[in-house]
């Protein structure tokens, strides 16, 4: 019989849909990182549907990697960065990019879109009730949006951009023509884009080589009126070189759902900054996003138990 | 010789280009509604190139077409309900809608995704320094958009509408099948089809059958959760009846960028509603506009020249 632990905070849901869905498998649950090790060892799950729910601090990789882990990990969301490394001859990892991508490009346009029809200013003069017939909109059709990383999201992302009438290049480990996006680049060519921006739009894995990718060098290359949008993962943005970019209006806006550190502490000079989102990892976040990535595992379950290739290996040399 | 009076507060680009284009016309300028009357009995024009660029108040309409008003009015904008009725026989009016319907449709979609994402409750958290890891994303992609009126607006919000994912009807007064739209009714079902719409766009002309066209009633049928762009002309909607929707919470947002008196008077109403955006009729005004719309003008000017059919030909007995 097939043992299946499903590790979040919340499992009840997830449980009766996986009974409704294959009634043959045992199922057991886990809603701490703590106590990750000892049920492990003590269930031997076959397959384990695990998500990273309150951090990468703490989480029990080593416990689910280890020897008394599944042969199978599916992670509830894109990032694996909260995961030791591993052996894919002995466990195979999944995750489920792509499901939220619709979500974080919709969190993608409305960040921008803030801006570009100054929305906060509108507020100011609402609240001093000042009709300014002289304000101007700035249309982003025309205008430039560069896309680092083109997986699920920055497809979702360059799709919608595509329809705004945008000129879309991007970025991307192996470049290969797209659909959506008019010039693919290698991520090599990253430096020699951002000055071309006027949208930059970070949608990348953190891994050791895209730790610090955009940093002061970055922002002293793009344009004064460039807006940055930020759903990758923390890391991959030096936050300390942000702060410094948007005290000097080296940029003229950043919308942030990632952080180095999260939360975000109190005392981060993020908080304090104009011009800038800040929203609390949840561009990816929404009610039926948990039931829409279960269901994306238990298509793959359907294929692990017809022995059919599985969707969405991540590549731990890769790292997405 | 042609002679051609350009009819706005600024002129000097407008007469360069035309200069440029057309060297042979005679040009004449008119910067203000108190002069123009006497300044089509000096210059007797055949073409005037008019803006409505204070307001519908005073607009020396029945001057303009009147005896001594030109063969064909082009009206830079696409709104022509500051001019009286005319005699389709003694003068032609065209206008310039769908070149700021790209604009128009970002500012679409910059409000409803402003209530979508909560971004107003993210500048609260950010203004406490709180990270409330509980905020939940609210997807349009699924969601249902109700366009009224599918003219250039319309269509340019439906389009973009598609990217995102929505489920897409739409009235109007010609129903036919369209592209990127779903469902496409008689203006007439109008109320029939409030109750599914979790956006709702409002991008019609003003016409006497349109006044108040979105009014108590329609605010009765909506969803509490529905949210209101209004991008048509003041008088559509009903302000009075927004008012008491908005406070008595029928509904969750609006973006309104049109009013019943523009400017909106200090003392409205709407200036003090929570879950508002106000904008000062700018939904279509952006830098490159005056030139763009003049370049629609020049397009349809050597159609005249050459005898051809002129584009936007603006029926009065339709409105538009």
């Amino acid at each position: 019989m097939t043992r299946i632990l499903i590790h979040n905070s919340q499992t009840d849901e997830l449980v009766a849909r996986l009974s409704e869905v294959a009634p043959e498998v045992e199922i057991a649950t886990c809603n701490s990182y703590d106590s990750l090790s000892a049920l492990l060892a003590d269930f031997r799950p076959d397959i384990a549907y695990s998500i990273c729910f309150k951090g990468r601090a703490g989480f029990p990789s080593e416990a689910l990697l280890g020897p008394d882990g599944p042969k199978w990990i599916s992670v509830g969301g894109s990032g694996i960065d909260h995961l030791a490394t591993w052996d894919v001859d002995k466990v195979t990892v999944t995750n489920s990019a792509g499901v939220a991508a619709p979500m974080m490009a919709e969190y993608v346009f409305g960040a921008i879109l803030h801006f570009t029809l100054d929305v906060p200013g509108l507020a100011v003069d609402q609240a001093e009730r000042e009709w300014r017939s002289a304000r101007l909109m700035t249309p982003m059709k025309g205008k430039t949006m560069l896309i680092v990383g083109l997986g699920h999201t920055g497809q979702a992302v360059a799709a919608r951009a595509k329809a705004f009438g945008l000129h879309v290049i991007g970025t991307r480990a192996r470049p290969q023509p797209m659909d959506n996006v008019d010039e693919v680049h290698a991520s090599s060519d990253l430096h020699d884009l951002l000055h071309r921006a006027d949208f930059v739009v970070l949608s990348l894995p953190l891994l050791p080589t895209t730790h610090h990718l955009i940093n002061a060098r970055s922002f002293a290359a793009m344009k004064p009126s460039a807006i940055l949008v930020d759903v990758s993962r923390g890391g991959v943005l030096d936050d300390a070189a942000l702060i410094n970019a948007m005290r000097a209006g080296a940029i003229a806006g950043a919308a942030l759902d990632v952080f180095e550190t999260e939360p975000l502490p109190f005392d981060s000079l993020l908080w304090g900054l104009n011009n800038v989102i800040i929203s609390p990892h949840c561009s990816a976040v929404y009610a039926e996003w948990a039931m829409q990535s279960f269901e994306l595992f238990l298509e793959n379950l359907a294929r692990w138990q017809a022995g059919s290739p599985l969707k969405n290996i991540v590549s731990p040399a890769r790292g997405y």
